[in-house]
């Protein structure tokens, strides 16, 4: 009784310190908070705290031949930010795109599905057109209009038809877009547009992104080298927001729009697809791929060749990279966590199960509290309607086993297991005994953080 | 800028006053903590915070003729609580249930499968033994020998066979069962066995949950009155556990087992398979009807006859109540949440489009933040993968319609539709305009109370 009483005391008291720690932490914002007259670029720049899993530092990306960028700050919705950014690709360039399967996605979500589908030539070139602030999604007819007025736009002032110019809006939802106000910045980027501008790109296109990201591969081609670089938002929210993720990659690769979307295709599966930070799907997000043709490698038209293969591992890469990133940037997440089935019986059973576990609140929340709890992945696994057999069943936490054949390993170790907790990167691994199908997903933990910034704060 | 500012600092003020608050009750709580002497039953009733959604009190259950109901403390995991229930139901009586879906479904859960399939005879009478403590789920092959130790001694001490004992277990996961203790504690139960016992059995199924459940219906059946009375526990957990819903249904109705099964698994899907609290499926859920027959009633032979309409609809208001009494119960529950779609094209789509809304942890996080953030929960639609069409969706708070033909209506009122999500008990409509088939599903919120029970206690 009494060890029990002082433990929960103990609980008790840290919990206090917390707080206080909490209460102290607040009254020091409050006090360095700026002086009224600071610019709203600064209030936003002192909301924000970098997620403790970001990279050091954005990447050196290499320019990509026929790829130039501007950004712009056209106050979409905060004023002092970048918020527009323009990617212009040479004439030849091929364009390939995957985009959300929501049911209510957005207006420039569809308008990239068509343009993309009608194949038209690419010897006009291509633009690619993104906002921050207002996500022009579930704004009814007025979505599309805004769209042609910008696209629109676009095309005007780089000569080009506009059915090669693709858009992505990202921001508030249900807010009809101004489209004015991207419009009257157009000329100005137009006129800045630069081969070295890819990581103000990457700054424009964040909303509550804590950090940029980008990413980068070269690979061998026949006869040359292959770059391939990226950028990607994602995922956070301003309420009445939604998570967003929009990626953009850039590549000098010789390749046709059709051999081009087809790699991205399959490696979507195992890249973006793989990812979740809560479960819920965007209405837009997008991924588009323009391949410009300037390498000095051969085109790539055979995919079964050997510097097809070295392409698209590098383009898988790129992706998984930011993939990786946009989960490093989840809101609150404080763990990335791998989640590696094995041995399922289909390759859908294996999905199926890793995101049911990924996206559970039970693991979700064991692991923030740095709670070696395989009793909730097990639940996991049996609600998530794939096979599994609860005797052949494999629990590990990286490399060490803490359950198996329908229970805990008898040499378990609490201590050796919540250590390993302790962790940033962890890797979970079920394994089922069924098959030869595996699958990994990556998501991160769910904490406090999460919910101040999805309940406490508003718009 | 000066604006923006001062709400800033004027959330962050408030933020602060909370965390105060916060540590102002918990030093409280730590001095009025009992002294190191007192015994762990007071520990635990001090920690445990009640609902704010809990009712007004237990309901005054009337006895069922043919149910006896005892408890004991068997100090399965804490001392100095009741956490062992019996319930003893008089020969002749019909079984029915149903169980959850998990595919690492606990021993206990395949072992009342296994003997509900055998249809033994009801001449024998039956019995009900309940632990709370530990749920003897993912303990290999000592599960079932567990069991076996416990429905043993009770079908001895009853005098009836081991294959009419049913028996459910609710606690820890992944540790042995200390059947040892519920066994010793059996003797004891079988001698104050009592048709009054149903309040104190309610309270010995508890684990986490912060009140005991309990409802009742009396319907007319064909020359006398039919009697329902039902127990439930859900949602809670200790780490490393899992939340598990129990239910116990007792009725004097004179019905067989094949009838009353019947009844049940229709009822089952419109109460306790609509209800959600964060999407975790336990491996442990059961729900047993018993019907003793005793009433005056006439039997329930012919389904379509109208005391058998009245006793299905007694059923369903008992299994509802019930139901919706586990979600106001649910982990850090502030709001309780009826998610109404219409108009789907069929049950399946307005199903999946109600759960991916009422599961959502977006728009869960903001009915916490008392946000009327209708863009998430048409996110929510568009990502459920049942058919929607964007631009016919109506969504409405209430009686208000916040968003139709794929916007915000045009008096839109950001002002009303926030007054209402200040309510406790909150109704969101998602009219699909689609087809004739709806779904009500009931949800509560997600808060930071979520993650602390889940994240920064651990047992």
């Amino acid at each position: 009784m009494a060890k029990k009483k002082s433990k929960d005391t103990k609980e008790l008291k840290t919990k206090v310190k917390k707080l206080r720690a909490k209460v102290k932490a607040l009254k020091s914002d409050l006090s360095a908070a700026p002086a009224p007259a600071a610019s709203a670029a600064q209030t936003e720049a002192k909301s924000v705290t970098i997620s403790p899993l970001a990279p050091a530092k954005f990447p050196d990306l290499p320019e990509i031949a026929g790829v130039e960028f501007a950004s712009a700050a056209a106050g979409v919705k905060y004023a002092g930010r970048t918020d527009v950014m323009l990617a212009r690709i040479a004439p030849g360039a091929s364009i390939a795109g995957v985009f959300t399967t929501s049911s209510t996605r957005a207006a420039c979500v569809l308008d990239c599905q068509e343009k993309l589908a009608m194949r038209s030539p690419s010897e006009t070139g291509a633009a690619i057109i993104v906002n921050s602030g207002n996500a022009n999604a579930f704004t009814g007819k007025s979505g599309q209009e805004s769209v042609d007025k910008v696209t629109g736009a676009v095309a005007d002032a780089l000569d080009m038809p506009i059915s090669r110019v693709f858009s992505s809006s990202t921001g508030v939802i249900g807010e009809p877009l101004p489209h004015d106000k991207i419009v009257a910045v157009i000329d100005s980027l137009t006129q800045r547009l630069s081969p070295a501008g890819i990581e103000d790109a990457a700054r424009a296109i964040m909303t509550t992104d804590t950090y940029p990201k980008g990413a980068f591969a070269e690979v061998q081609g026949e006869g040359g080298k292959i770059k391939i670089a990226g950028i990607a938002k994602g995922s956070g929210m301003i309420a009445p927001n939604m998570a967003t993720m929009l990626v953009y990659i850039f590549t000098d690769a010789k390749i046709t729009p059709s051999r081009l979307q087809k790699m991205l295709s399959r490696q979507v599966d195992d890249t973006f697809n793989a990812i979740t930070v809560d479960s819920d799907t965007s209405t837009s997000d997008a991924l588009i791929v323009a391949a410009t043709g300037k390498s000095d490698a051969a085109e790539i038209a055979d995919l079964r060749s050997e510097p097809a293969k070295a392409f698209e591992a590098g383009l898988r890469e790129v992706m998984m990279d930011l993939a990786h990133q946009v989960v490093k940037d989840g809101e609150g997440a404080t763990k990335f966590v791998e989640i590696r089935v094995t041995r399922a019986r289909s390759n859908e059973d294996a999905h199926k199960i890793a995101m049911s576990i990924a996206n559970s609140p039970l693991v979700k929340t064991a692991i923030a509290g740095e709670d070696a709890n395989w009793g909730r992945v097990v639940a996991a696994v049996g609600k998530s309607g794939a096979e599994a057999d609860r005797d052949k069943l494999k629990i590990s936490f990286g490399d060490m086993v803490v359950a198996e054949k329908g229970w805990r390993v008898p040499d378990y170790s609490e201590e050796a297991a919540s250590a390993y907790m302790k962790n940033d990167e962890l890797v979970i691994g079920v394994d089922l005994g069924l098959g030869r199908a595996s699958k990994s997903v990556w998501t991160c933990d769910l904490t406090h953080r999460y919910i101040d910034i999805n309940a406490d704060y508003r718009s």
